[in-house]
C-alpha cells in the first residue's frame, strides 16, 4: 500500500508590521544567561551607579547601599544599612505616613565625589538627609547633612541629580507635601534654585538630567550646561482637563545668580517644549518617560533619545524620539520667549512675545562675547534682562525631534526607561543600538536604520513582569552589559545573544549589528571577540543571501518562541531579500498541515488544524479531495499590531487515503498547506518517527 | 486492552473584558437571513427613506432612486434615474474634478414633502440641484431647483438635513470649494442662515439634525426646536495641530431673523461642546461620528444618542454617549457664553463671557413670555440681544452625558452609524437596544443594564467590509427592520436572531430582550410573536438558571463563531450567575485535549494542541503521565483587547497508552485539560467514530 504525504509549504523569516515593528524573537528569562541579584527582605532596587574603573556596580535600594561586582552582579563585594531611627519613623507614621512603606529610607541619590566617596541621599522617613560613602571602608560618614532640595521628602515623588565638577545638581520636591517643586544646585559657593511660580514649574515630574560640556575649542568660552528633563503641567495650551507636556531645561554651569533680582535663583533657566509627534496619524506623545543623553566620539553632536507615551486615549502606546543637542541650544539661544497675558481679568493665557528683547539675552549664559559687554558673572546682569527671564522662563519656539518624527513608535507597550549603545557594525556603519525597558520586565533592543526601524529581540528581564525602573550601561570593552533594577531586584544582562543563533541564516537575519557570522566554525559570534573578521558575515538590512547555501534553517529557532513570517508555497526560497518589507500579508503559520500527518485507522478520529495571520478578510477555506468542506470550526482574534489571528480545525474520519487542504483566503493573497492522511489497512505496518526533515519536503513512502 | 480517555473541561458562556465589551456572538452574513439589494453599476447607496404607511424604502443613490418594498428590499418597487447632462459633466471636469466619480449626481436629500412629493436634492456635477419626485408616477418635475445651502456640490462633503412641516432644515456647504458651511433654511417666507464668520461655524463637518417638538401642553407656549450636530474646529481649546469638537447647535422653528442686525440670518442660533470622556481613563472622544434621537411615548424625554472616536491617538477605540433633551436645553436657556478676546494684537483667545447679558436672552426662542414682553417676532428683538448672539453663538458651559460617562467604550472598532430601539422585555423593563455599525460592514446590537454594558450580538452585514454609511430602523409592529446603506449596496436585517439559539441556556444567556425561551416549545422565540408569554423565561443579567436542568449546551453554539469564556475544572456548572463578570482571567480554548484523541499506532507520530487565551503572564506547561515535558512549541500573540492568545502543541510517539496533560498557569489562575492516548496493539480492533457527546465526558471503553 502507498502512502503519499505532501508538506508543501516554505517560509521566510522576519517580518514588519504596519504600525510599529514588532521583536522578531522574544527571550524568555530561562532561555538566556542572566545574571540576578537581590537580597531578601529588600526592595526598591532602584538607584544604580556603575564604577567602569573598579568593576563595580553601586545599588541603593530601601535602607541600605550594595558593591556588586559589575562583572558579576551575583558576587556582593560590600553593603551598607542605612535605616530610619526608630523615633524619626515613629514621627513620620504620627504625620499620617505608612510606617511599613513609606516611613522608611529610600536611597534616591548616589553619585561619585570623588576616588574615594560617592555623595549619597536618602528620604529618610520624609526627612532627606544626605551623606557620604567612604569607599574604603564601605561605611556612611553619618554627617547626617539636610537633603532638602537634593532629594524628594516622599519615596513615590520623581527626583533626578546630576553631579557636576562636585556639585549636586537635583530636580525634586523641596517640602514634606511635596507641593513645592525645584531644580537645584547643591554648592558652597553658590547655591541656586528655581522660583516657587507656576510659569517656572508647574508639578513637574523630574525623569533625568545630565551636564553637556561646552567644546573646549569653542573660541566663545562657552559654558557647560546641565539639562533638566520632566513632564509637567502645560500652561499654554487647553483641552477638557490637564494637558501635559514634555519638557527641556538647561541652566549654566557658571551662573551664580543675580544680585538683587533673582538672587540665589537661577539666571539662566529656560524651558522648552521637547515635541514627540506624529502629526499625520494624530498621534501626540506628551509624556515623557524617560531620556537618555548619547555622547560618543563618533558623533558629531551628542543626541537626546526619550521614550515617550500619550496622555491622552493612551490604550497602549509609546515612542521614541531623538534630538540634536543643536536643535536644543538654538531654541534657547535664538527662540522665541512666551508670556502670559490676563484676559478678561480671571483668564491667564500664554502667547508668544512679540516685543523687543532685553540685552544681554534673558538665559544666556556667560561667555566670551557676554564678558566683552562687560558682563563678567551672572551677578553683573542687569535687572531688565532678569525681570524678562524671571517672567519669561518658556520659549515659544519647540524642541523638534529629528526627522519631525518619532524614530520608533510601539503598540501594546509602555516603554519606561532608555540607554543607547553606538556600535560600529562589521562594514564600519555606526548604530545606535537602543535598549528600551518596559513596565512589565522587557527589555526592547532596536535599530534605526537607512529604511525604518527594527526591533532586534524582545528580553523578558524580569520573570514576574516587574516594571523597571532604571537602565544602565557599562561600554567597557569586552565587558559590555546592561543592567536594570526593579523593586525586585538588579538584572545583568550581555548586550547580545550571539550563540543562541545556530544558523548563518539565523544570525544575519537578526540584524543585530553586535553578532556576526564565522563561517569558519559555524558560529554566530560576537563582533569584538575575535580579531579575525575577515569572512565574517553580517547584513543589517536583512539579506541572509551571502550565508553558505547548505546552511540548514532550523525552524523553529531552538529555544525561541517567535512568530515567523510564511510566505507563499510558490516562493520556495527562504532566503529573499525583500523578506522584511512584504511580510504584512498574508502567512500560515506552523505547524502546517504536513507536520500534522499520522495515518490513521479506517473510520477513526482525527483532527487537523490551521493557523494564520492576515489582513481582517482573511478566511479559511478548506478542501478534502478538493471538494469544499462546510462548516470548519473557525476563530479569529484581532491581534494588537491590527492583523487578525486565525484558527481553524476540522475533525474527521476517512476510509480511505485522503487529501486535506486548508486555505487561507483574502484580498492580499492566498496561502494553502496541504496534507494525504493515509489509511492503515487491518494487516497494520509499523511507521518509525518520521525525522522532522523529511516531512517538510514532498516525499513518498512505499512498502512492500 | 482497555482505552480510556479523559475530558474534563467545563464551560461557561459569555464574557466580560476589561476594557469594554465584547459582542458575546459574532454572526457571519452566511449563517443569518438578510435581505440584500443591490444594482449592477449603481453605487453610493447613502440616503434611506423609510414609509412605514406604504411599506416602501426609498434610496437614494448615485444617479438614481429606487423604491423597494421596505419588507422585502429585494423586491424593486419603482425606480428613476436622475443623470447629469454631459454638457454640465464636461464643465465640472474642466473644473479639475474627475468625470467619472465627482461629477456624478449623488442623491443627498431625501425628504417626504407629503403623500405625493418627496423632496429630492444632488449634487449634479457639482451644481446641486432640488426637485420633486411624484410618488404615484415615480417621475421627476425636472424643476432642478438651484440647490444650494441644501446639498453640498462635492460628494465628499459632509451634508445633514430634516424636513420641518415642509420647510427643509440643512447644514451643508454653500460653495463649489466647500469652504463655507452653512446652516440655511429653505423657506418660502423666511429663508435663514447662518453667518459666514469662524466662531459660528469653522471647519464643521455635519453629521445629523433633528427636530424637537415643544411640549403642547408647556403653558410657555415654548417653540419647536431644530438641532443640529457637527464635529468643528475648536476655538477655545488649543493643543499640538487643531483641535476638534463635537457641537450640538440648535434654532428656533418660529425664527424670522432679524431687522437689521443679523438679517435674514438666525437669531437664534446657539450651539455648544458635547463632552464624552472619561476622565479617569484620560479618554477624550472629540469626534461625533453619528447621533440618533431616541422619542418615545415610555420616555420621559427625548434622549439623544451619539457615537464617537478620538481624534488623538486613536489606534482604535470608539464609545456611546448619551444626553437628556433638558440637559442640552439647560445649557442654551441659562448658560454662561463663551467670548473672543485679542491677545497682544494678534492672538484671538476664548474665554468665558462674566459681563451683563441682554436681555431678552441671546438666541432664546420666541415664547409667551417673549410676546408679554412685546417680542412677538425675532424682527423685533432689540440690536444689542442680537449683535451679542451675533458675537456669541457659542455656550462656555457642556452638554454633558447621562451618568457623566459614556454609555460604551469599545476598543479595535470605528464606529459610523446609530440607531436605537426602547424595547420592553418579558419583565415589563424597558432597555434602550442600540444598534451600531462599523466602518467595516459589521452591526453591534447593545443594551446597558443596570450593571453596565453588554453587547449581544456582531453581525456582520456586508461580507466585504463595506463600511456603513447610513442606517435606519423600522419599528412598525411586527415588521421590524433594520436598514443598512454602504457605498455597495443596502442590507435589510431583522432586529433578532431568536429562533438561532437552539438552546434555552444559549436563549437566556443571549441576554437579547428581543428574544425568550419558550419550554412548551423548546424554541426562542421573539417577544411580541406571540400572545403566550406566560412561562416563557427571559434574563438580561444573563441568569441561565431558570432554564429546564435537562437543557443540553451546545457548544460551540450552531452556526457562530465565537470565542467562548472556560471556566477551570473545578467549576462544573455551566450556568452561573457570576459568568458575565469572572471570565476575564484565563481560559482554555476549544478544540480541547480530549476533542483531539485519536488512536495511535505504537511509535507513530501525533500531534496535539491547546489553546488558551489569558493576562500576559499566561504560559503553558506539558505533562506526559505526570511528568513535565520540555521544549513544547509555544506561540503567544496580544490580542487588541490586552490579552494574550496563546498556542503550544507537541508531536510526539508512544508506545504505549498515555496521558497528556496541558496546563495553562498564571497569576489569575490555572486551567487544564487532558487526554489519554491509547496505542493499538497489531491485531487491530476497529473503532468507530466516537459521538462528540461521549468525547466530552469521562469514559472508559473496555475491549475483549
Amino acid at each position: 500500500m502507498a502512502v503519499i504525504l505532501y508538506g508543501t509549504v516554505s517560509l521566510f523569516i522576519g517580518m514588519t508590521i504596519a504600525f510599529g515593528p514588532v521583536p522578531r524573537i522574544t527571550w524568555d528569562h530561562k532561555e538566556i544567561h542572566l545574571v540576578h541579584f537581590q537580597e531578601p527582605k529588600t526592595f526598591n532596587y532602584s538607584t544604580l551607579l556603575l564604577s567602569e574603573d573598579k568593576d563595580i556596580l553601586y545599588v541603593g535600594a530601601r535602607e541600605i547601599i550594595f558593591a556588586l561586582s559589575s562583572l558579576n552582579i551575583s558576587e556582593k563585594k560590600q553593603e551598607v544599612l542605612w535605616k530610619v531611627t526608630e523615633d524619626k519613623k515613629t514621627k513620620c507614621a504620627e504625620k499620617g505616613k505608612s510606617k511599613q512603606t513609606e516611613c522608611l529610607n529610600y536611597v534616591r541619590v548616589l553619585q561619585q565625589l570623588n576616588d574615594t566617596f560617592l555623595y549619597v541621599c536618602g528620604t529618610n522617613a520624609f526627612q532627606p538627609v544626605c551623606d557620604y560613602l567612604n569607599l574604603l571602608s564601605f561605611e556612611l560618614g553619618g554627617r547626617n547633612e539636610d537633603g532638602k532640595g537634593r532629594c524628594p521628602f516622599d519615596p513615590a515623588q520623581s527626583y533626578t541629580s546630576v553631579m557636576v565638577d562636585g556639585e549636586l545638581y537635583a530636580g525634586t520636591s523641596y517640602n514634606f507635601l511635596g507641593s513645592e517643586p525645584i531644580i537645584f544646585r547643591n554648592s558652597q559657593q553658590s547655591p541656586l534654585r528655581t522660583e516657587y511660580a507656576i510659569p517656572w514649574l508647574n508639578e513637574p515630574n523630574f525623569i533625568f538630567a545630565d551636564v553637556i560640556r561646552a567644546d573646549p575649542d569653542n573660541a566663545n568660552d562657552d559654558d557647560d550646561k546641565i539639562y533638566f528633563f520632566f513632564t509637567e503641567v502645560s500652561v499654554e495650551y487647553e483641552f477638557l482637563g490637564k494637558l501635559m507636556i514634555p519638557r527641556i531645561a538647561r541652566v549654566c554651569k557658571r551662573d551664580q545668580g543675580g544680585l538683587r533680582t533673582l538672587q540665589k535663583k537661577w539666571t539662566s533657566y529656560l524651558k522648552a517644549r521637547m515635541l514627540c509627534s506624529a502629526p499625520d496619524k494624530n498621534l501626540i506623545f506628551n509624556i515623557v518617560n524617560d531620556v537618555f543623553i548619547l555622547k560618543s566620539p563618533s558623533l558629531r553632536e551628542p543626541v537626546i533619545y526619550g521614550v515617550f507615551s500619550p496622555q491622552l486615549n493612551n490604550v497602549g502606546l509609546s515612542a521614541v524620539c531623538a534630538y540634536n543637542i543643536s536643535t536644543v541650544e538654538d531654541v534657547f539661544a535664538k527662540g522665541k520667549y512666551m508670556q502670559s497675558a490676563t484676559v478678561e481679568q480671571s483668564h491667564t493665557k500664554w502667547v508668544r512675545y512679540n516685543g523687543e528683547i532685553p540685552r544681554p539675552r534673558p538665559g544666556a549664559c556667560i561667555n566670551k562675547e557676554a564678558g566683552a559687554d562687560g558682563y563678567l558673572s551672572t551677578l553683573s546682569l542687569p535687572d531688565k534682562t532678569l525681570q524678562f527671564v524671571k517672567d519669561h522662563p518658556l520659549m515659544d519656539d519647540s524642541v523638534t525631534p529629528i526627522g519631525d518624527r518619532p524614530r520608533l513608535i510601539k503598540r501594546d507597550v509602555k516603554y519606561t526607561q532608555i540607554v543607547v549603545d553606538r556600535v560600529r557594525a562589521l562594514n564600519g556603519t555606526m548604530y545606535d543600538v537602543m535598549f528600551i525597558s518596559t513596565d512589565r520586565g522587557a527589555l526592547h533592543k532596536a535599530i534605526s536604520y537607512e529604511n525604518g526601524m527594527h526591533i532586534i529581540e524582545e528580553i523578558q528581564l524580569f520573570p514576574n513582569f516587574e516594571p523597571i525602573q532604571t537602565l544602565l550601561l557599562s561600554s567597557k570593552k569586552g565587558n559590555q552589559f546592561l543592567y536594570a533594577g526593579s523593586n525586585a531586584g538588579v538584572v545583568q544582562s550581555p548586550l547580545a545573544f550571539c550563540d543562541k543563533y545556530s544558523t548563518c541564516v539565523d544570525c544575519v537575519l537578526a540584524r543585530d549589528p553586535y553578532c556576526a557570522w564565522d563561517p569558519q566554525e559555524s558560529v554566530c559570534v560576537s563582533l569584538g571577540d575575535s580579531e579575525t573578521e575577515r569572512d565574517w558575515i553580517q547584513n543589517i538590512g536583512g539579506d541572509a543571501s551571502s550565508c553558505p547555501a547548505s546552511s540548514h534553517i532550523a525552524f523553529p529557532p531552538p529555544g525561541t518562541s517567535f512568530l515567523p513570517c510564511v510566505g507563499s508555497d510558490s516562493a520556495p526560497s527562504p532566503i529573499n531579500p525583500q523578506f522584511g518589507t512584504d511580510c504584512s500579508t498574508v502567512m500560515l503559520m506552523p505547524p502546517f498541515l504536513s507536520d500534522q500527518i499520522w495515518h490513521v485507522n479506517a473510520h477513526s478520529t482525527f483532527l487537523l488544524f490551521c493557523q494564520a495571520m492576515g489582513p481582517r478578510d482573511a478566511r479559511f477555506v478548506w478542501k478534502k479531495n478538493g471538494q469544499n468542506i462546510a462548516g470548519v470550526n473557525e476563530q479569529s482574534h484581532a491581534l494588537a499590531d491590527g492583523r487578525m489571528h486565525l484558527l481553524s480545525w476540522l475533525t474527521d474520519a476517512v476510509a480511505e487515503d485522503s487529501e486535506y487542504c486548508c486555505l487561507v483566503l483574502s484580498k492580499a493573497g492566498n496561502r494553502r498547506s496541504k496534507v494525504v492522511i493515509s489509511v492503515e489497512g487491518k494487516l497494520q505496518q509499523r511507521q518509525g518517527v518520521r525525522s522532522k526533515d523529511r516531512a517538510r519536503k514532498d516525499w513518498e513512502h512505499s512498502e512492500g
